[in-house]
């Protein structure tokens, strides 16, 4: 019988190239934007909406607003302009919207092994899911556990034993494989954790069986 | 000199086929859901989702939350339901987004004869900005005149006169063409209509014409 018999993973960064994605899709969404008549550089508007970015956090909608705001361009230009950077952001993100190289070949290695997979994610549940669906791996997880629905977020210690619970697992049976710290608070509570920061996901399978071969 | 120097359109249903692709992307949406695990079959699923868009409104954000909740779904089954829904949704409607047949070699005719093109519709600003530049038809139109910048829709006076205002052009000077009696309105204020129900654009051009000879 295996020690491990659960593996959680994160969405964003995990799975894929969460950050580089939304920063693809902002330069190409600057400069579609200036393309309508944004009257800058590319440099400083993007440098500009960064910050917008960073002073209304990532899921206020209207970072393209305050940036035509910032640039006081003139009032019967900014839905247009606005609605040029939206266009060309959503592009963009759906166009590049793909698993890290070798993430659906590990998860069905993983599965085949006799391995369940689950999911333990940070955001909004409809908003986790569409990526998932839209990444076209939601068939190879048994159980997606979302903060919003649990009411809690990582690095909590309830979201994780919300995760064991839901999974009839222990903790020491499980191996939490994630980018952040927050991620790694699953030690806490005792979960293996993996640490994936780079993008050759088949590594994971060797972590696996690292975690496996020290018990 | 021409008796008629602008013609102004509205944008849904006039320029591409807003209803059937909101249709469509409904019911490729309820399909999706129901293939996700939403226990029902696909007609009352469908027609359930319809009473769902009148009673709220085609502008409210969940008409899929509330059809799960009609549907009686497990708590920690709607969020996978609802953005399997919505991803289908959307792939639908950009998949689908396109002008009616004719119309940009209508609109290109038309500036070549002279004429100036404007949009005067209802609706938010950047959705509707939105709209002209999936459908690539943006560059066409020398003013875009949306009732959320002015205060006030069709078929209130006021959104035609601040369209001629914009436009510097006498009403008697002007066409507006659209497939709503809202669109009609446009007389009220002396200008000329055109009702555009049907698909085949490329008769505007007669249509104009035929309001040039009247003359």
């Amino acid at each position: 019988m295996k020690n491990i018999k659960w593996v959680f993973f994160d969405i964003d960064n995990t799975l894929f190239d969460s950050r580089g994605l939304s920063t693809n899709a902002r330069k190409n969404a600057v400069k579609a934007m200036i393309k309508a008549g944004l009257n800058t550089k590319f440099g400083p508007a993007f440098k500009k909406l960064l910050q917008i970015v960073k002073k209304y956090g990532s899921n206020y909608p209207g970072h393209f607003d305050k940036l035509v705001q910032a640039y006081k361009v003139k009032k019967e230009e900014r839905s247009r302009i606005v609605a040029a950077g939206i266009v060309e952001y959503h592009n963009t993100k759906f166009r590049l919207l793909k698993p890290f190289p070798g993430v659906k070949k590990t998860l069905e290695k993983l599965k085949a092994s006799g391995y369940k997979l689950g999911i333990i994610t940070n955001g909004r549940a409809t908003k986790q899911w569409d990526k998932l669906i839209r990444l076209n791996v939601s068939k190879f997880f048994d159980i997606v556990v979302i903060s919003e629905e649990v009411g809690s977020e990582k690095p909590s210690k309830k979201i994780f034993r919300t995760a064991l619970k839901k999974a009839k697992c222990r903790a020491r049976e499980a191996v939490m494989i994630g980018d952040k710290p927050e991620d790694m608070a699953a030690e806490k509570i005792g979960m293996h954790t993996v640490m994936f920061k780079g993008r050759n996901f088949t590594k994971l399978i060797n972590e696996t069986k690292k975690i496996e071969n020290k018990k």
